[in-house]
Formats: C-alpha cells, structure tokens, sequence
C-alpha cells in the first residue's frame, strides 16, 4: 500500500523538505503545516519551505516556521503536497535534488511527478487526504493537527458549500470539534476578514465588473497599479474571483490579474453546472480543476479578454 | 413535556396557521415550511401566512402553498416559529385571534408571548429546534423536511461558520446528505446567489463604507431612492449587512436601511467576540441575538448615525 512506502521514506530520511504550490491557498498552507507536525508525530523533522504566503495563514500551528529558503541543498526526502505539477511547485529546485520524492495530491490533472504519488482526484481538498493519513498511521490529531486540516478543508470547499462535498466531511468537522478545534475562528480568519487593501481591491473589482454573453459570464480585473495603490500584501486578491460568480445567471466568472510584466494576466475561471473551465484553461496551458482552474495569457487587458472570450464562448450552448 | 403538549394541540386543532416575523430570512421562512410538512405528516393541514419573502426561498419545497393572507379568521391554532415577540410577527392579527397559540423560537430575548412557548436560546437556528422535534415526534425526514431544515441551519448559522456551532449541526447535516438533502445547492440558492439589483446595492454599499473609530465601526446605508433605481424586490437588501462586519479590525458594523417613511430608518448591526450588540438595539426598542441584532431610528441618515454611535461608542473601550 503506497501508505506505508509513504511511512517508509519518512522514517529513513535525516532531511525532510515540503513544499507546495505557489500563490499558496489555504488548502496549500494548511496540508504543508499539517504535513510538518504529522512528520514530527512520527519522530522526525521537516523544512516547510514557502517563498511567499499571505499573512491570514500566520495564525496556523508551526506557521512560526515556514521558511522562505533553505541552507540545505540535497533533502533525503521532499514532499509536495497540494500541487499538480513540478512547473506550479514553488521552489521546485528542492524537489528535483532531492533523493527521493513524493506527491500528496488531490487536483485530477496530477501528472505523477514523484517517486510516490498519493493522489485522490474525489477529495474535496488536499488536507483530507492528509486527515486520513492521519488516521491510517495511528497519529493522534492534535488541535494543531487539526487546525491545519480543517483549514485547508475549509478554505477548499468554500466553507462546506461545493459540490461534491460528503457527509464524511461533515462528521470528521464534528470530531475535530470535540477535539478542541475552533472552527469559527478558522473560518472567520481564512474566508472571512479582509484586510483594508483586500476591501478596497474589491470595490474597484465590484465598479469595473462587466456581464458577457447575456449575462452568463462575467469580467473583472485587477492591475500592479491597484495592487500598488492600495498596498496589497500577498494574499490580499483571495477572494476577489468568486464575485462575479455568485451574479445570478453568471455561468463562467472571470478575473484577471497583472503579472509584474506589464503585458501578461493571471487569469482566474470559476463556474457553476456543467461548464468545465479546466478545459478551458488548458487551451492556454494552464489547469486545475473542473470549477475552479486558472492559466497565463499574454496581452493587455483588452486583448486577453479577446482569448478567453472566444473560448468561453465554444462552451456556452 | 411540552414537546407533547404542542403534538396534543396539533391532533385536536382543525384549522392550523404558521407564522413568522417580518422581513423573513432563511430560518424564518424554513422553519415556516418544515412546521407545515412536519404538521402533515402528523396528518393535519395548516397554512402557512407570509406576506412579503425573497424569491429566493422559491425553490423551497411546499413554498407555491404560502399563503399572503387568509380568508380564515379565528384559527384554532397558531404557531410562530423564529420570532422573538408578537409586535415583530408578520400578520399578528391571526396569532391574536387565534384559540390556541404555540411560540417555538431560538431567540434570547423572545417574551414567551404563546400559551404554549418552547424555546432554546442556544439553539443556532430555530430550524435545528424543529429538526429536534422531527425526532422526538419520530417523524420521517423526508428530503422535503431536510431541505427547508438545512435552508434554516445554513443562513442562520452563516453556512456553517458562526460563533456557537456545535459538533451536533455537523452530524446533523451528513445525517441529511445521506438522506438526499443537496447542501451545496442550498448554500447556493441561500447564501451565494446574489440578483443583479443585489450586486448593484452592494456597489452602493461597499463605495459609501466609513470606518469610523479608528476603525472599529463600519458604517453604509441604502436609501429607498437607491432601491427603486436598481429595481429591488423584497430581500434584494440581504447579505448587505454583513459586508463591513468582514474588514480587518472592525468590531461592529452598522447598516442602515431607509424605510417607506423618509425619516426612519432600519438599523441591523453585527458584532464580533465580546460586544453585545442586541443591547445597543435595546436601547432603541429593538433586541436580536449577541451578534446580530437591529432596530428602527427616526431620524435622517445623519441623524441616525449620531444617535447611534453615541451608544456604540459607550461598548467600545
């Protein structure tokens, strides 16, 4: 079972690394950390490296210490948790030195890159996974364990309201409960606050959205410029994609977000029903998952709205 | 016990009323819908009298039966579901006119104004006092009942996310999962779907926010002017107050609503950890919960703004 060479490799290694995608969510943060205490239940240690994560998840057990780099060159043993591919694994120079490699996953287009690969495409987030680790290796769930993981199930299925969500989701909250978790408090922090820069991202997001296609997509975006102006921090866009998505007949919800280079956009798609704007965003390269997926596109605003627009449109009956 | 009390009124009444308060969210409507099919499975009828609701509570089984006035007069019984005093119920005059009355309510300052009165503070939705009386009655939970239950729990405890949830809530749900009640799809309808006229209020909303106390207050309004301008049906207005609540800092947020009457207005504020908010509105005749409470203030938006950050100021240290 690929659980116990999971085992294995943990107990071996000396130099353990965990690494996770970049623009790190909650589900990224919450698996990583989680990932670290499991690691130390069992008797060893773990570098959690993240170059760059927003400060709303400095509140997680061990989030003390995350670290942005590392001294260590060659890791016995790197895993990545959270992440689809070896391209989106921030800090992936780690991965590719290390001796041995595992991937713990839940997106369905994981291409396989480690060693071992745990990957559950039907987990509502990826610290499920590690919630049933958890449980498969007898380690007994720790506030911070379970802080960690709920976080990253929280934040993944958008508060307990995605599709696809189970009762095994619900009645694992209700244990964590019982166990001293404080699931108000996760939530309120993770999906909740906004910062000042966060809010007032939202307003010019909110001012500049525009209905597509009888009102079954819609547009926004986001500059470096707004991003300067209002002094955001990482992490101070999250949210700012699902509002468009929840404007009644709005079936595909597009952001778009400047990269440092002028002319390039991060280009965000939720969507509701049937639409499966994963494959959308592969035509640019890009992935994720059927309702929520994401790629790069070059050009200014205009003209990236121009790309996407005639792909969207190919879906739209 | 009084859960048998009110089952021997059911049996004896022939001509059954449900009410509930004014501006019903969904707990209120819910809990309305979920005391009619749990009535017909104890195999009586009874209407259901709302006068104004959202559109968006449409979707709820047996909601086509709501009835906006009756030609009965004297009912034999009436019962109120998830309101805290007579003045705040929707069609009164039935409940007052009525042989027999039963108060089944979750509020704290509810005034015990039924014959019959069963009510739990502690209970996070009336709806979750209702599905305990689906048990004890041994009713089936049909999907039908599971739906206008979990309508309830979902809004009123903010999709799972509320100070004072318990472990219970979470079992209760993957209990309804299993019986084929669509949580995504409630959360959905209930908590995300915002109408166009909804999404225009927000921008409305979200350009007048003030932060005032150093930045512990927020404060917005919306005008009756504003609401015919974006064409707004009853319930367009939901969720609006929530919206400062959620910026980084703030302990309490103020929304206030323009009434048909130019100069009075409908206060709704929300608090987080140790500010009792249903004390501020007290002062002003109205109440609510701990965290969420409201009131009506003559006065214009000024006015109203003065008045009520002179008490506000008096919580803050």
């Amino acid at each position: 079972m690929t659980l116990d060479e999971i085992l294995k490799e943990i107990k071996k290694a000396e130099k353990i690394v965990i690494l996770t995608h970049e623009s790190p969510d909650g589900d990224a943060v919450g698996s990583s950390l989680a990932m670290k205490l499991m690691v130390e239940q069992l008797g060893k240690n773990a570098d959690v490296i993240i170059p760059e994560y927003s400060r709303m998840f400095n509140f997680l057990p061990s989030a003390d210490s995350i670290k942005s780099d590392s001294e260590i060159k060659n890791y016995d043993l790197a895993i990545s948790v959270d992440c689809a591919n070896l391209k989106r694994l921030a800090k992936n120079e780690y991965f590719e030195k290390a001796k041995k490699t595992i991937v713990i996953d839940h997106h369905g287009t994981n291409n396989m890159y480690g060693d071992i690969n745990y990957v559950n495409p039907v987990s509502p987030a990826c610290c499920e996974i590690l919630a049933s680790m958890v449980d498969y290796y007898n380690i007994n769930v720790s506030k911070e364990i379970g802080t960690c993981i709920m976080a990253g199930i929280i934040t993944d299925t958008g508060g307990f309201s995605h599709v696809g969500i189970t009762p095994d989701t619900f009645e694992y909250t209700a244990e964590l409960i019982r166990k001293g978790v404080d699931i108000p408090d996760i939530y309120k922090r993770t999906m909740r606050t906004k910062t000042k820069a966060n809010f007032e991202l939202t307003k010019r997001v909110i001012d500049r959205m525009e209905l597509l296609e009888n009102g079954k997509v819609s547009f926004t975006y986001i500059t470096t410029q707004d991003e300067i102006e209002v002094g955001a921090e990482p992490g101070d866009h999250e949210g700012l994609v699902d509002i468009g998505k929840d404007i009644e007949g709005v079936k595909v919800s597009v952001f778009i977000r400047q990269k440092e280079q002028e002319d390039l956009y991060k280009v965000s798609l939720r969507s509701e029903d049937d639409i499966n704007v994963s494959d959308i965003c592969f035509v640019f390269g890009g992935g994720g998952h059927a309702r929520a997926a994401g790629a790069l596109i070059a050009g200014n605003i205009e003209q990236v709205k121009e790309k996407l627009m005639k792909e969207i449109k190919k879906w739209m009956e």
